[in-house]
């Protein structure tokens, strides 16, 4: 951290300064310069804050230079996390899919959209039993119900299971029938559901909220880690921006930027982050193309008859097409798939 | 909502789109133009989603043209809603300030504080128990013991608390305490924290998430009407854009657009709105010249030594002097203040 | 400027960094902390780039701490620019109030609204001859036939006319009119029209553009300044953002950060801002209670008959409220009006 | 186009609405629902304009349906537009690759990189002789001296040459040696530079703005179409969003989306959109599998010393890599390279 001060600053502020420095635990270095005096903090600065001495008389500017987050750094750890789900590892040479529809339904659609993706050869469902709606009076899912189809599935046909987990209330039924417990993006930021599924020990996918930083997302897989659960996958889903041809903007840029930062994988949702079904593989594409581990994707065998999301799920058809390019796509870029 | 279709298509697929149409409880109305076939629909369409016909064959585009929203609307309510709070009155002529540290730190920051608040006439007390930081190192706040220090100084001074809720776990003794229960920005769109929040019947101010739109908003107060609890105060708080000079983009917009649209009172939080203690005055000033029903402002009588947010915040004597300014502005926008 | 680097770098690769340092007329100070090395640049760093340093071995991070604007910066000059334009002043206790139609469309209706405007003393009419479109097929100006009109319209009502310069080509003949050339948000950037309006040391109205930082507005300015123009007034009129239920979102914010950063005048366009006609007067008074030296406002005799922008324009009896609202308001924030 | 009022709405004030629409050489179509009137508007809507009707008496809401442009739209022209420049393709099936440094530095320099590129295989050079540069005190390019140079390399190594023209004034000398003139993305809403390139013939490399959406993009597009000149390359570089860790952020959705709604091809500038040299890689990969044409990419032969963007710049073997990457991706997204 760097504190910069006019050239003309009094001897007394300047000695403020340094003894908030010193009682903080952290070091101060005087660089004088020919416009302007800095001050150099050395040490532990993580506990320190910029607002602490922007506040301070004299003060012109703070700079913080280092991450705020520890144990999802790169600097922590520099090989790549792989997490191992069942034999299904995530984050390694294979890419994960993880396919299924937005909402679990009933018996009979999950059923046959498990059957569907099991013949694919996919070993990820996703599928949601309660669902966050931005209105009130949109469709909230089969709640414990949906948690009983989704039980049911993974033992019929050995798929192991994704599905959202809203309300620390449900945290205890959530985990028991997932095997990736998913925090959806509007709650990226609900730091006690973070702590409450940190402390599960399960494996969480975490999502990028509508308008977090990179930065955000990796102090918010933060605290999960510090609940000491490493089993974390992050999730580029779409960002909000002024563009409103699509639903939301995809930032693929986020991919090599985690990659260089963090060493957790990382996944792309490419179904929320155009939201345009027929544009779905051109962004799948893009993503695994852009380093991603990963992709989730909604896909539905009736798409035109879905609850929810239903304009921006792919059919089994152009699904398997997509798996088929994935597969050429995969060695190009240094990973298999299937 | 209107679904436009090519002036070409085919009989079969205009009578599949009529019939869900009808099937939904609507009525269909075909306006052939010279470019395109429109399907006007009429009747209860609050149950439709623009992607059930988005994904239908032939189907290019499809418009909504009314709200989601219901019970917070204008058109359910003409007149302002104006809640009591313990008999001081929010969303009608007089001007409501909360103002208060960011947390509670301990004893006796907060008496002092309290004391001073008094002394200036407020009559809301804000101060976070539970305190939400995207950083899992950042202070949390004191909890418990700062629900505890909030009644005591509830009782010394006779003013109405303001605290945030975070986690449906704390609902009941922050409901004890609180006037106010205060709903975050991150936590804007955690329904199930809404659906908690809104069960409880007190007073509740929701704060606009950092990037939710207007309508977003209204969508997550009509979650807490849903519950039968009409006693919800509107928060503009800034949202997030790519200017980097300030904390938040305050979107003052944001005031006579509620007012249009919903019957709710609306306040305006300068402190995050910009995040600057010295621009903060400016900014409130435009709150209440834009039609605001009142503010939240962060006050800590040693700003330089707050544990959260002093950057941001009033010194005892800003705060004041902002005041005064306030006294005069009121009658100019047809308020009132103190 | 700030590098920062591994402990471990090797000696080498630091000496290369403080040779270009030094090559660039800079000093260069080591600073030797328990996690990182850091080199301070000190001395005239306004020549060097981040990433000229950025991109050298060894170097993680480069932090730039000074802006770089000049000539426009508070720092080079303390106190308030104030224009002097045929006598009336803007940048001073007086607020300064620009209004008119946002083109010319004829005869009449010009000197219709000038003729209006000036009997409620009005001394700036802006209207538009060259009009930027973001079709081809919208009504672009009356081009060289408007600049005619507007000449007119002065001599015959004293007025001062503002007036958009789109094309360098045009710059001699708007100038000859013109007695505050503007330059629209879509142009900020155009940095070629920007040295054009400079130089003809005409009083610039710069409009920020709908992306823009205040940082890139004042570097805009600077451009103009380094033609050795001053009289440069600072526009606000919105920026883009997800928001869709207004044209574009005021950043109110914008005025006391100009305020801090430069000590050029700083109007609000309440009309470009929110885009709505009927709340344009709530940004008004909040634009002025922000502490802005004046207002651009659209206003049409007959709005709802306007070849462009009718929807957010003012009607004359309600510009004439929202004057006499304003009259109550300047003494507030200490001005005045009228 | 549709409009909404209410049921109640008098005889007069619907009268009035179609009478307008009528004048306007458009049909009405009342559309009685049971909770709204809608009037359809049918015929050659391009000319109207939603606020014409919004300002009218009684009217709730004004909808349009279809774009505003025409010229560079799928509708108007169902396959893909091919252009030729001396015998290479852009838009079909080869795919499209622009290189070379920011800008022209000297003659050395030029000549290398040139050299360097040539015996990759390229075919299109992309260097400024005119840079535009948000601060004034930055490196504005040779100019004159940068044309020259660019002739001479055209000379020697029979590249194609792209380059930015930033002034109509300079339209001639920049069409004479340039086989590509860039607009870029500050210039992309300056119309009057629009219609001067638009007007020389040349094809035309137009960059998406900083804020513009995907339709602002086309209809800029449009004003040159309207010219008479339809050699449009479309180009995604990027956005500005909140996000801070990237220069800007490259927004894929676009490749879809323009190649659904236009015939015009489309290529991806990594080099801005993600401002990071060493993850430029990643972003092309996914460009290119997002279905792009083609990628302009900075490439300089000693990156760390360029006068400009040296730092999202590739070095000439990251280059040559990233190009054998490209030869093995091009055919599993249907397209050739080299």
């Amino acid at each position: 951290m760097l504190i910069l001060l006019e050239l003309d600053t009094p001897r007394e502020d300047i000695e403020k300064i340094k003894e908030k420095i010193i009682a903080k635990g952290c070091n101060a270095h005087e660089i004088p310069g020919s416009s302007k005096l800095a001050i150099g903090i050395t040490g532990s600065t993580s506990n320190l804050k910029e607002d602490d001495f922007r506040i301070m008389k004299s003060v012109q500017e703070v700079v913080r230079v280092s991450h705020k987050y520890k144990l999802v750094s790169r600097e922590m750890k520099k090989e790549d996390t792989v997490i191992d789900i069942n034999g299904s590892k995530v984050g390694g040479k294979e890419l994960t899919i993880i396919a299924g529809p937005c909402s679990v339904e009933n018996h009979d659609q999950i059923f046959k959209i498990a059957e569907i993706l099991k013949n694919l050869g996919i070993q990820f469902l996703r599928a949601g039993a309660f669902k966050p709606r931005s209105s009130p009076y949109s469709f909230q899912g089969l709640k414990e119900e949906g948690l009983d189809l989704l039980a049911q599935v993974k033992k019929e046909f050995g798929l192991n299971i994704v599905t959202e987990l809203l309300n620390p209330y449900n945290t205890k039924e959530v985990a028991e029938v997932a095997d990736i417990i998913q925090i959806g993006a509007r709650n990226m930021q609900n730091f006690a559901l973070l702590e409450e599924v940190g402390k599960t020990g399960k494996t969480v996918l975490l999502k990028r909220g509508l308008s977090a930083t990179v930065e955000d997302l990796l102090l918010s897989a933060e605290y999960i880690a510090a609940q000491n659960n490493f089993n974390i996958i992050l999730c580029e889903r779409g960002i909000r921006t002024f563009e409103t041809s699509t639903r939301n903007t995809l930032d693929l840029n986020s991919v090599p930027v985690v990659k260089k930062y963090s060493h957790l994988p990382i996944l792309v949702d490419p179904s929320h982050g155009i939201g345009i079904g027929e544009k779905v593989p051109a962004m799948a594409m893009a993503g695994i193309a852009a380093g991603a581990d990963g992709l989730m994707i909604e896909v539905h065998h009736k798409p035109e008859e879905a609850l929810s999301d239903g304009f921006q799920s792919l059919a089994p058809d152009t699904f398997e097409n997509l798996l088929n390019k994935l597969k050429q796509l995969a060695p190009v870029v240094d990973k298999t798939l299937g």
